[in-house]
């Protein structure tokens, strides 16, 4: 697998198709998890990550998982190449920017993955298109058990799964169900809706994870504790919250379809003038314009446009895909200039 | 003639083919003529402008004009369609608000006009395509002959022809030339020519005449003398002005493509994709779109939309051409949704 042919295409999680994919982009699963044999990174030196590196590298290379998982070392990778995975949403941010021996194992369909020496020796990571947990719960069981058959796990009878941040010691389990929501943002209901699910332990964070800005009207809902239930429980709370948000922006999106249907028709329209004929367009506007025609496409304002083509150009138009694309460094303002032609040529032929 | 079959289509002035317009969007003469045995409109009463606009109207119908000439009474007529002929630059204002009888001459081209009992007995007005100003004032001098043997003009030997503000005696003639100056006002130099323009006594004014403010980047260019010159000499004198910021803006369309291009063909497009998308549009907002389209089609930078369309949508989206073309009173927000619409069918199957 290399990095440069991820590029042209985006995963299979992007696909549009997951249920609820109208307002539900991905579900996102992660599980922490450690080696008994080897000390937690917080304390580890280069040496030592070094060699977890290689156990795990070895010990999974020869496990022969089930779906194939490639290997890709981040030492010596260019930070480009770093950058299109995290813009990819393959790794953190911290894996990218850290130093030292790490690496990525990934699925040719990137549903799943495992960074290797992010702050846990393993974060494995399942993603799916909509509202997809149970499915991806199964895919990233199934995963796990093949890697603690190869790998000691570092677990605790007591507490569970050993990480080396306690907050998610337990089952080690984040979830993430990216949601868009244009309207409660629009009417400025979101923070109330948010507000609601920081008192039930669910927090609400941006696109990038912990630390990144709620940007263009996504929002990612996830899980604060990962002690003291089970997988399944924490699954099932999810799916008692994110239903009701969905129901409340759909509401709420009927609503403006009655109150205010020609300033919202004319709001999402606009966007698509803007991205079918910008020859500059930052990536703040980008996101914001298609934020608003994927409204309208699932909205059925817009016709004709496919929700895997505004996926597409969501993950596409970031800075690192841009330049992998253009076999070149770009600057900000060449970069808005690569942007707008991307966009253009993805949108050209989809009339509406 | 019918004001409803106007707004339909434009005036000939309007079909953008005269020479230079590309900047030039037309040129206007207009002569101030009175008769030596009414009272001035300044001291008339009601009965002596009815007597007024009886003999003007009788003698002109026998007269046998050529052009052929349709007389449109103004009293009786409903505010929007009075409204109409302001907005295709057939009346001015005053003439549109003002009470008591008075009425319009106008040729099937709409190039010659007659305004009866507006500040003057009769104006006399040519509108031609572009820079044409010696065509026009051909047509209009024909036309002043004919009403001449017809009507018995106020003429004194010294003066020249007599009128009811002094600031039109002598030749009772005004030119004024509409220009489209989007480079000038974009790096601000436009205040420059201006007061250039001032200093030799011209004058600039916005697109509806005396006290209307430069609107979307259109400049009328008029002479403020009327007196002490032939009326060549004046037309002279404006013909050695135009052509100076004709190439000054000239000059700075062909800088900003060079310094600024991709900046330019930013702002010309976008202001496509928003005239083809808008499903709501100001005045104003609309106005600003169509100077930047209109910039981008005579520098070649949109193709396939005829400058003629352009004219089209300037004239048929003021608010009385709206409601005419509805066959229905609007509001402002009816208006904005109506004017949308017109323009993005005239916009529809223009590929670019």
């Amino acid at each position: 697998m290399k990095i440069d042919n991820l590029v042209n295409g985006v995963g299979e999680w992007l696909k549009g198709d997951g249920p609820e994919s109208g307002i539900v982009i991905s579900s996102r699963i992660r599980l922490a998890r450690n080696l008994h044999n080897f000390p937690f990174l917080t304390i580890a030196d280069d040496k030592q990550r070094e060699a977890i590196e290689e156990f795990v590298r070895t010990q999974l290379e020869s496990a022969k998982l089930k779906p194939v998982m490639h290997y890709l070392p981040l030492k010596g990778m260019t930070a480009l190449d770093r950058q299109v995975l995290v813009e990819r949403h393959l790794i953190s941010k911290d894996l990218a920017q850290s130093d030292g021996t790490r690496g990525l194992f990934v699925d040719e369909t990137e549903s799943l993955s495992i960074m290797v020496n992010e702050e846990d020796h393993l974060r494995i990571q399942s993603l799916k298109s909509g509202l997809q947990l149970h499915q991806g719960w199964e895919e990233i069981n199934a995963l796990d058990d093949q890697l603690e058959k190869a790998l000691p796990y570092a677990f605790s009878a007591q507490f569970g799964y050993l990480t080396a941040c306690p907050t998610n010691v337990g089952t080690g389990m984040r979830i993430s169900v990216m949601m868009h929501l244009p309207a409660l943002t629009m009417i400025k209901q979101v923070d109330k809706v948010f507000h609601a699910i920081a008192r039930i332990k669910f927090m609400v964070r941006g696109l990038y994870g912990e630390g990144s800005q709620a940007a263009g009207e996504f929002y990612q809902v996830s899980n604060q504790i990962s002690l003291g239930k089970s997988e399944k429980d924490i699954i099932n709370e999810i799916y008692n919250i994110i239903p009701e948000i969905i129901k409340y922006e759909q509401t709420w999106r009927k609503k403006l379809m009655v109150d205010a249907h020609k300033k919202l028709e004319d709001r999402i329209f606009r966007a698509l003038g803007a991205l079918r004929y910008a020859q500059s367009i930052s990536s703040d506007e980008a996101m914001e314009m298609l934020s608003a025609i994927r409204m309208g496409i699932t909205m059925d304002i817009i016709k004709d446009i496919p929700l895997q083509t505004v996926n597409e150009i969501f993950i596409s138009t970031q800075p690192a895909h841009l330049q992998k694309m253009e076999k070149k460094t770009l600057n900000m303002a060449e970069r808005d200039i690569a942007r707008a032609a991307f966009i253009r040529k993805k949108l050209a032929g989809t009339a509406s």
